[in-house]
Formats: structure tokens, C-alpha cells, sequence
């Protein structure tokens, strides 16, 4: 090994760059190329714009989401610049997914909390890592058309399958290590030294790609002078960061705008069945105990950092990377770099703190939190879940979901409408691609609450005040036990 | 897996505790326990105190040092309450020492990255990582002696060999991950809600082993109402820390006090050969250039710090968790939380970064520093490098040495004395156990500068002034090459 692997072409110090086109313009066409960003949230906007101005094409990328549209990542996109993109969600995008649809471009889906812990080996010189995340569904299988035939007629490329191995009898994947050619991050300080710090949820993951990256380009909202910064509070420390820009001009978009009214009130969003929504997550929250700490997930379960009472002093974990989620802000105190797992806008509470994607996912997968709160598409009388995939309405978007529900430390309470267009969503074998096999311990619809770990068997144990058993029945797909304690849902 | 694994037994709250003894006195004998601290630095004491005075025995510890004689752990050392010892440093702490060669006490051996990765992997739900650190070692073999027989007479039980495992051909070992029972660590605040906050190189291994834990014991010297911290200064969150208490008392003791004198001269230590080594040390100064990021190990090599010019803009990276370390500080001025990976106390530079002893281990494992200086025992012809343990003279302590030789990416240059009371320390084979194959770039001795790069062949490439060509031949143990266009060493 006497020749040393990388010739240090890179040059020592960070390099201040004067503009975002001087910074990115030396990215050749095929690269792979990490970009920070959750939503709309700590996107390297300039960096993305100047990689857009300058064409540069056949680009692999590495991305949380695929943003909003019109802006950050949608501009190459639309341009067509992307040649294959490998993300946790890809379901936002409109753009993309008719692309992805006719042939026109690669999509490799990674669970979030792997797409982060595999850049964050590659950077940490880890070749390799288990992960319980993914088993028993398509990533571990594989056969997830990566790319269709041109036209959409057939599959040209599938994903494989990933090699499996039992520890502690506990089935888990392999996963490797990702290092990338070039890294696009932003921060909301920088010094001249290269040291970086994000603000609230904006760090997301930007701090994990500053490290897997052969060239990391940062750009940041202010360039401060070094020692202005203390050494305890740095972020990503600047031996990570090989060139440092302050962005010509930043957007910063909100991607939803949730906001309380004057009375306190939900003001957008959530308003198809919001009676029927507010009933589920109300009952859900009776679940939560005071000082516990709760993962919220999409849909429903946004709305109950809305309801639980803050003098509870529970912590409500949101993977956009922050403990400590509060009610939707009133208007005007809207923040674009605070946001949920839904890419909402949120308030922290006090107590809150603000972390990596990657250390929101080593809280999920290592069981850190009391209670996960998801949605559903599907669940199976055997608890099994599916809630990343509906075929012809959502598009594929894995997000967080495999790793959230892959801890045995943590109970998993779906929240889901009993039915999706007249069609049951409790069903006797799930058809839709799985989240997860035998995770969910309680689902809640609005119609009643069924628990999965009485005798192992689907029972319903609350039904609610209007809906008589009857109706229950013909709207489930498949047979379920009462409770002989059936109560009331409240 | 419709059961829970965990029955929530430790509260969801953090609960605050009165003192040190309420927080730990429910610790059972025989658990596993991580604890915080790297040599006088970040150490749980007022933990470790209770522990002593309960009594608490036949523990197995899992610690980054053996830390300082009379405290901190060294209390349960002495007290023989530690059943085995899982650390990377136990070298400097005699008591333990003899106790281990008497076959009183069991010693797992593991590199201080690796113990780093697999506590970190533990708490992140990542059953096994792969590393490069160790390959080819003891540590890949096994027969380290764990435990001797009773009377040190042969051994008991000895380390297994680890799964090997080629990943784009480079050979690494399979690591698992490790939680524990109980961490006991040491922040500089905490709120009531339990987010802590380090200081300096206080952090160490404490925020990992914050995460690996089941029920995580944290003390601090100050305990501030939550909301104080800000979200984004928030080294662990509180969803790892299960009890809080303000310690009753902190000693902070200073393992090594290296200061300044009035005119700048080194005043302590680096006293044996001090010329020789600083004639070492010169030279390797001279191989860094302006803005490079330097990672320095222990011994001739903490002197560089000290020698380089900073209008260099150089950032030396120290495995007790800092980059940007500076010189020893003057009289008055040594702080106990800022030390070196020699546990000496320095001062940091503007522009200076501190990061848990995981992440320090990341940066070098990841091949992120662009030159490493370190120490050696003995070099072979190969490039072969032996530098932890030294029976007789030198307990085994393995470090950090076999992570920051293990990336492909990174430039070593060992300094070292030519020779050992006259023995060679430059051999055809090393005799000692190896820190790693093939891995020494560049040599240098108080007699003249090695390069193991050019054809492959170690090649003497500068000599002394002082030093004719065949005193070098007398005290080298092996062939060598000769440059044609050898040059004074200066």
C-alpha cells in the first residue's frame, strides 16, 4: 500500500471562492455528487443554480428528496441534468416521477436512515454496515425497477437483492459505505477557515455529506472571521470543507406552510376529513404519557404535536433532525429552517435540540424513542405495514418508514382512515410494497383502535360512538377478534 | 416481534437526582457499564466515587483510558472492583497493570476507533460495522492474552481472531457494536431536561457512550433550566440521558502539565534526548505545508505544535477530540479540559473545532487529515510499524495508533529514536506486535530520513550532519537503500 491512494489535488486549506459558478464550475459532466437539503430546508440553492446555469449533465446524485418544484434540485431535474438519483423520497416530485416513469431517468430508493448512515460510513472510512432497516421488503429483495425501458414499457435496470445476516436473532442487511466525487452543502455560518454551523433543521443532511465526499463545497448565508466562532459549537468542523462560498442570494422557500390562526385553530392543510383526522390523532395522543419521547411520522400524527399538551413535557421527534417539535407557528413567526417530517412549518419547544438526519435516524433504529406514531396505507391482520408506496396516487417515497418501525425497543402505533376510496386498508395480506413485517403493536382508525399484541391476533379493542361493529366488519379485509372488554373510542 | 423488547422500566422523564450515590446505587455487580473520560479529562468522578464507596463489584467497564493514579476510575481499579477492563489505553495505570499480569483482572484490548464505532454503532441499532483498523495486528489474529492464570502463570483466555471480510480490496474485519447496561458520563451542563452541553475536549468518548447505554447516568457541573441551551449547541439530546445530577465536587485533576516558560521554552516533560527529539521533530515540521491538516500522535510528535510556525495556518488534529490544537499554554493558563492525544495540556487556536473522541476517529479512519505524524517502537524494512506495546518497558496499549494508520488516503511519517539502549529499532522484521503492514511512508530519526515510497525499498534519503554514513549501517537492523541524491538532514 506504499503509494498513497489520493493525490492531494484537492490543496490544503479551504478555498474561499468569490461566487457559486467559480466553486462548482470544475464538476464534470457523469459525476457523483452528494446535495444537502430536506424539502425545502438547508438546500445548497446557489450551488444547484450554478450547476443548473452551467449544464453539467449525466450527474448521479444523492438526495434526501427531490425538494419542491420550480427551485434547488428540481432545476436539474427539469433540465434533465440527473442521470440517476438515489434518495429516500422521491414521491414529492411531479417532474421526476413522469421522467422516472418513461425511461428517462434512475431512481435507486434508499430508507432514509440507511441513505444516511451509508454516507456517513463512506466518510468515515466504514466499508460497510447492518442494518435491520429494509428487512423483509423490496430493499432487501430487491427487483425495484431502478430505470424502465425507454417509453415506460418494461424494466431496463433492478435493484438486487441485499445480502442478509442474522446477529442476536435478529435478521438485518448489509449495507456499504458511500463516498461521492462531490459534496453540495449549506450552512448558515461559515469561517474563513471552513468551519460550519446550521441553524435549527437546516443541518439535516448537509453535515453527513460535508464528510463523504471527495471535494465538499460549502455555501453559507455569512462568512464570519475564524475564532469568531467557538470551538464547542461548530457543526462540521472545516477539515470536512474544501471550498467555502457566501451564497449570492437565498430563497429559502417554504415547502408547507402550516399555520395556527388567531384562535388557535389549524389554518391550511389537513382539511379532507379533518373531524375524522382530529379523531384519530385525539386517540392517539391518549397513548402518550407525560416526559415521554414520541416519533412522529407523516399525515395524521403532525397534527398531534397540535394537540398533546405541552405541560406533558413530552418530546416530539421529527426526522427533518429535531427533538422537541411544538404546535404549527402563528403567522409571521413562520421559519423556514424549522420544520417537521412532513416539511411543515413548526415551532420548537423549550428543551428542543436540533441534530444530523443521520443522528435523527441513530435515535429511531437504536430505539432511543418511547413511541413511534406513523401512518398506514395497508396493514395486514399480522401487523405488517405498508406506507411508502400507492401505486397510480403516491409515488414511491420510502422516506424514514423502514427505520422507524425496525427497532423491537420502540412501540409502533399506526394512525390511518379505516378505508381509501371505499377500498379496506386492514387487509388479509398487504399488496402494496411493506414497510415493515409484524411491526405495528396498535392501529387506530377512525371507526375504532385495534391492538395486535393480545394473543397475537388482530382485535379490536375501542370502537368509536357512531360506527356499530357491523360496519366495522364490512369496510376491514380480513377477520379480527372484539375485545371481551370492547370499550368506547375517545 | 409483536412484544416490546424493552419494558419501559426507566421512566420516560430524565429524572434529576439529588447526588452521585442516588444515581448509581441501583447498579448491580457484574453489569456493564461504559464510562466517559479521556485520561484526566471528562471523567464522571463524582460517579465514579459513589460506585467506589457502594462497593459495586465485578464490573465489566468499557472506558477509552485507565485514566490517572488515586482517581477516577483507577478508585475501582485499586478497589478490584472491575471484572474486565474493555479499553484502548490501559497502559498508563500501573495498579491495573500488575493486576492484569497477576490474572486478577481481564483486559479486552480493542483500538480506540474501533471502540468508538461499535460503542456508537451499539447505541445507533447497527449490529456490526466493517474497519480497516487492524488488519493484519492482534487484534485480527486474536491470542491477546485476556486473562492470565492466577499468579500470572500462562494464560486463561485469549482474544478470538475477527471475521475478515475484502471490500474493493482492501482487507477489513468485522466489528460488532456494543451497548451496555449503564453509561456513566460527565458534561459541563446540563438543562432539566437532560440535553448536555461539553467543553473543550471534555466531550471524548462521553457523547457516544451516552447513546450505547440503557439507562444513561449524567453528571455536570452545572444544571441550567431547559430552553437556556440553544437547540443548535445541544451536543447530546436529552432522549439519550435518563438521570441527571450536579456533581457534588470536581477535582479536575491535569494528568500531564506541559506549559510554556517566560521565553517560550518548553519548561516540562521532553526532557531525555531533548535535543535529539526536537532535531526530529524540525524535520518532520518541514514535510507540512501552509494549511494542511496534521494529525499528531504521541510523543516526539506532540513537540510539532509546539515548532510550527502559526502564520502557517496549519490545523493539527489531537485524538483527545480537537482540531486546530496550538501550543502548550503559558503558566496560569493550563485548563484542564483542553489536552492533547498525550493527555499534556495545549491551548487552542482560532479556528479550532472540538468533536467526541467518534468523530476524531471518523476523521482519521475516513482519510481526512492530510498527513500523520506519529511515534514507533519499531519500523521494518517493509514499512511495517510496531508502536504499542513494549513488554517489559511499556504495558499494551493499543490507542488510537491502529485506526490513524489505517487509511489508504493519509501520508505517515514515523519519528522515532534510531535506536533503543542501543538496540536497532529499524528491522528487518518487527519483533513487537505490529500496529500495521505496509504502512510507513516516510521515517525519521535523530540520524537521518527514511522513505519507504521510492521503488518500494526503505531508502535513506537525508543524514545528519553529525552522523557518518556507517554508524547509521551499526545501528540499523536491516539493509537499506541509499539515494543517489542523499542530503543533509537539516
Amino acid at each position: 500500500m506504499h503509494g498513497i491512494r489520493r493525490a492531494l489535488r484537492r490543496g490544503f486549506s479551504v478555498k474561499i471562492f468569490e461566487n457559486s459558478v467559480d466553486a462548482v464550475e470544475d464538476i464534470r459532466n457523469g459525476s457523483r455528487i452528494a446535495i444537502g437539503g430536506y424539502g425545502a430546508c438547508g438546500v445548497p440553492e446557489n450551488s444547484i443554480r450554478a450547476l443548473h446555469n452551467l449544464g453539467t449533465y449525466d450527474l448521479t446524485a444523492y438526495t434526501a428528496t427531490t425538494g419542491v418544484l420550480g427551485w434547488g434540485l428540481d432545476l436539474l431535474i427539469r433540465n434533465k441534468q440527473i442521470k440517476r438519483l438515489i434518495t429516500s423520497h422521491s414521491g414529492f416530485n411531479t417532474t421526476f416521477n413522469k421522467q422516472y416513469m418513461a425511461g428517462e431517468v434512475e431512481l435507486e430508493l434508499i430508507p432514509e436512515g440507511s441513505l444516511a448512515a451509508r454516507l456517513y460510513a463512506g466518510g468515515a472510512g466504514i466499508p460497510a454496515i447492518y442494518t435491520k432497516t429494509g428487512v423483509g421488503t423490496v430493499v432487501e429483495e430487491g427487483q425495484f425497477p431502478i430505470k424502465y425501458m425507454p417509453g415506460g414499457h418494461g424494466v431496463e435496470i433492478y435493484s438486487g437483492a441485499k445480502e442478509k445476516r442474522r446477529f442476536r436473532s435478529q435478521d438485518t442487511l448489509m449495507e456499504e459505505g458511500i463516498t461521492t466525487e462531490y459534496s453540495l452543502i449549506k450552512a448558515w455560518k461559515g469561517d474563513t477557515k471552513g468551519n460550519l454551523v446550521f441553524r435549527r433543521t437546516a443541518a439535516n443532511f448537509n453535515t453527513t455529506m460535508a464528510q463523504c465526499a471527495r471535494v465538499t463545497i460549502a455555501e453559507v448565508e455569512q462568512i464570519v472571521p475564524e475564532g469568531e466562532l467557538d470551538p464547542d459549537d461548530i457543526h462540521v468542523p472545516a477539515v470536512y470543507v474544501h471550498r467555502l462560498f457566501k451564497g449570492e442570494f437565498y430563497e429559502k422557500p417554504i415547502e408547507h406552510l402550516t399555520l395556527l390562526s388567531e384562535s388557535n385553530k389549524l389554518s391550511s392543510r389537513h382539511t379532507t376529513d379533518l373531524a375524522h383526522k382530529l379523531r384519530i390523532a385525539r386517540r392517539a395522543a391518549k397513548e402518550i404519557e407525560a416526559g415521554m419521547t414520541v416519533h412522529l411520522g407523516l399525515g395524521i400524527a403532525g397534527l398531534i404535536a397540535h394537540i398533546v399538551d405541552p405541560k406533558l413535557g413530552v418530546m416530539f421527534h421529527s426526522n427533518s433532525g429535531a427533538m422537541g417539535v411544538g404546535d404549527y407557528p402563528k403567522s409571521g413567526l413562520e421559519d423556514a429552517d424549522v420544520i417537521n417530517s412532513s416539511r411543515e412549518t413548526v415551532t420548537l419547544l423549550n428543551g428542543a435540540s436540533c441534530f444530523s438526519s443521520n443522528e435523527s435516524m441513530d435515535i429511531v433504529r437504536g430505539g432511543h424513542v418511547d413511541l413511534n406514531i406513523i401512518s398506514g396505507f395497508q396493514v395486514s391482520q399480522y401487523g405488517d405495514l405498508a406506507n411508502w408506496y400507492l401505486p397510480g396516487k403516491f409515488a414511491p417515497s420510502i422516506g424514514a418508514n423502514m427505520d422507524v418501525v425496525s427497532s423491537e425497543k420502540t412501540k409502533n402505533i399506526v394512525t390511518m382512515m379505516h378505508t381509501m376510496q371505499s377500498a379496506p386498508k386492514i387487509v388479509k395480506e398487504c399488496t402494496l410494497p411493506l414497510t415493515g413485517k409484524k411491526c405495528v403493536h396498535m392501529l387506530i382508525t377512525e371507526k375504532g383502535v385495534f391492538d395486535f399484541t393480545r394473543e397475537n391476533t388482530l382485535t379490536l379493542v375501542e370502537i368509536a360512538k357512531d360506527v356499530r361493529l357491523n360496519e366495522i366488519r364490512e369496510v376491514t379485509g380480513c377477520n379480527f377478534n372484539i375485545a371481551s372488554d370492547l370499550k368506547p373510542m375517545d
